[in-house]
């Protein structure tokens, strides 16, 4: 990985853009590479080095003497819009046993990675980990070997709460309390503020795990529209929280699982106060916001939260080791509630795993980490939409996101994407079905593909796979 | 330690045996050397062995060219019975603010150990665990770093379900699912087969923390005795069951925390049976059982299960790495339902955790720590008991358990456990007085002591301060 792992990606963007916006058609020649240069003040060997890339991704092909010439038709799919669905009565949730099946792909070797949203481990600093933990565990037996405090190992605490503090967010140095990974911390919220019968608000789409959650727990959904290109409405917020008895909300901040939505910051203060005015809580999953393709780190609903009001949950098991668990939870002032539902579920989080993520932490790794992280998962979103393209049906669209690791496929109307994840299935070949993403069933004809792993021949042939499988559920 | 780490505690346990039965007084002469060796039919070292160790606990004196004799009063404080309590009708648990005081103690060093139930680090065998945590995160990073699947690290469900095998528990190779410690066991299982407002039936004095999850699930308790001697009574659980509408029960086979009571294995069979008739599941909280001080394991419930209606519970935390949080379940026929509520915690358990434990138990090491370890339980409770004889009020009384790692004692009546909790607290000193142990106030003059680390100035400067305040508290 070069010195610069965004120029070039800049370059290739710029492209696309150009190629979306009608500037660019089929059978057109690129700016030649000293234009394209002085254009974009960049160096012509960036500029050579995105054009290699688009030609790797047969977007374009190079002609011999005459330069790149565009060889596809179009960039990517159209973007997916959602109609703005009837906000409908809460009800309860019944996906479980869909769900637990999607789920049965967790951990597993043979199966074509389309389905988990989890990096792949080739994208995680695996020896620098490992190496790290074998020292502090080597050098620290006692420590690695007894409980942590409840609360979670102390130099952990402090380095999760230097890095919220550095986000922005309104924390002190004790305020975190770890978790075995992000779900737990969103267990432990959920039960802090809500009792069985309650009902909760959650964005439609949402996380699968957040209706099984909900429905483990006795409690109803009510559904607000999560649009690909602007989240959670305010308006659409307040209208619910106007019309039912709302007990708590669960929203993704930004690139929300699966349509990777992001509410804009000015939105999310908004309806940060609207919920204060109420003194209802928000369970705030914040796990995807590192993984931004923005240059700016997009706001938390934690940073509008003045009244200890706000839950925010997340984890490392999207950017730095899943299998770790480890997770946490800005508590806000529903700590001791917190601690108390920790004490009652398994006392603390592994210790092994918290001193070496502590250690990784305090060795100041994670910066750069995340950087190559977030440029790796955008290539990788973008190969995928490209790929998308070539193998899918007309009629087919797909989200355009800023950030996070899932793309949203809406595929034409008679589709039936449960049918289409066990013809899927099937072939070993992983995906998410949208009927799981909500209590309704206004997702039935999409689907959620995680990008969480580099271009490769498997992936290459799972898509050709789905795309065909795809093609002949339309006819 | 020695080849036979019982032998000598064998000769000890019968001249301990042979004071308190009265054949042995103050000022008499033990038996010689040789005569005890040809009684006991063991070798003379061994006798010597024992006697030398009396000596060095004070119980004898060796007295030149005399022998050795007896230089104290009584060996122990009489055991505690524990009348018959009303089995008062359910109700709601509220002990938690007091229990999230006693718990804040776990993972600190600054306090006198005698109020957390875990064995102390030295006892543990930090070298080896990570030695072999560093070589299976270094030879397999990317199995370390990955989610393992919900039910667990195959190679650890395996080892779990072979080591219940050789304990004559009913198990297939892949049944047992991986948890986050035993607690993380007891609530997944507890919320398999409750729902909010249901009773559960638990053992009285019962573990505190069952109490602050049954407060934090919304159910409601129903206490039966739990002698310690004789364990729970199948005749007062089939009264109780005929009495009130019960949903599920938690029960300890053996050395119920905190009063050490072993149900015997008659009447655990008998108990099964009875619940079986009425479909009532029973949670059991199996962490005591490796630590045995008789030669053969106990059985547990499980054993006994034929419906599939016993939920076995475990961990590793109270004899290998409480730290590492690996427990597990042996879910019967809940197994579905458990996977649903484990995928909305935590979806899995920390994997260097599991996979480190895995290779510990695939290398047979296991076996040969739990015999160090229950032998040095054993003297580490026997040395507790002969310092409380030696500061604490008469009138005080105390379990004589055949295993585990705790000692319940009774002090004299005038005695409020809660006010000494406090002033030990003021002198870093942890205990766990008897209120948190039951949702009535029958054990407001009981206090646990923990015996998990070995004797020391710490603890002997420890135990001779608590005596003092409990003298002060009788004035």
């Amino acid at each position: 990985m070069g010195q610069e792992p965004y120029r070039y990606q800049t370059v290739e963007k710029h492209i696309l853009a150009m190629m979306e916006q009608g500037a660019l058609a089929l059978g057109d020649r690129l700016p030649s590479l000293r234009k394209m240069s002085s254009n974009l003040g960049v160096s012509l060997s960036t500029v050579n080095q995105a054009y290699v890339e688009l030609e790797r991704k047969g977007v374009v092909e190079a002609r011999p003497r005459s330069g790149f010439f565009i060889c596809r038709h179009s960039m990517r799919l159209p973007r997916t819009e959602i109609s703005p669905s009837s906000m409908d009565s809460p009800r309860p949730v019944t996906r479980i046993g869909l769900i637990q099946t999607v789920l049965e792909a967790v951990g597993r070797d043979d199966t074509v990675p389309l389905g988990v949203n989890a990096p792949d481990p080739s994208l995680l600093p695996l020896a620098e980990l490992s190496r790290i933990t074998t020292t502090v565990v080597r050098e620290n037996p006692k420590r690695a070997l007894q409980y942590t405090p409840i609360p979670g190992d102390p130099e952990l605490v402090h380095q999760i709460a230097f890095r919220s503090m550095e986000h922005g967010i309104p924390v002190a140095p004790d305020d975190p309390i770890i978790t075995t990974g992000c779900m737990e911390a969103l267990n432990f919220a959920l039960r802090s503020v809500c009792r069985p019968g309650d009902t909760v608000l959650i964005q439609s789409p949402t996380y699968y795990c957040f209706l099984q959650l909900l429905e483990t727990l006795g409690l109803r959904a009510i559904e607000v529209p999560s649009d690909p290109e602007n989240g959670v409405s305010p308006d659409d917020l307040h209208h619910v929280l106007t019309t039912f008895d709302i007990a708590a909300c669960i929203l993704s901040p930004n690139f929300n699982n699966p349509d990777s939505s992001l509410t804009p910051d000015r939105a999310k203060r908004e309806i940060v106060s609207m919920l204060a005015q109420r003194h209802i809580p928000l369970v705030e999953d914040d796990v995807s916001t590192d993984l931004h393709f923005t240059q700016k780190r997009p706001d938390t609903y934690k940073q509008y939260d003045k009244e200890g009001l706000v839950l925010l949950c997340s984890s490392f098991s999207k950017t730095l080791a899943p299998g770790y668990r480890v997770g946490w939870l800005l508590p806000g002032r529903f700590r001791q509630k917190v601690l108390e539902i920790k004490a009652t579920t398994n006392v603390s989080t592994s210790a092994p795993s918290q001193i070496a993520i502590a250690e990784y932490l305090r060795q100041g790794r994670m910066t750069r980490h995340l950087k190559r992280l977030r440029s790796a998962m955008e290539k990788q979103m973008d190969t995928m939409q490209l790929h998308l393209e070539r193998h899918f049906p007309s009629g087919t669209r797909v989200t355009h996101p800023s950030g996070g690791g899932v793309l949203w496929l809406e595929l034409p109307h008679c589709i039936d994407s449960v049918e289409l994840f066990f013809q899927a299935r099937a072939h070993s070949i992983g995906i998410a079905p949208g009927a799981i993403f909500s209590t309704q069933d206004k997702f039935s004809n999409y689907i959620r593909l995680s990008c969480g792993s580099p271009w490769s021949e498997q992936l290459d042939n799972g898509v050709r796979t789905l795309g065909t499988m795809a093609h002949a559920l339309t006819e």
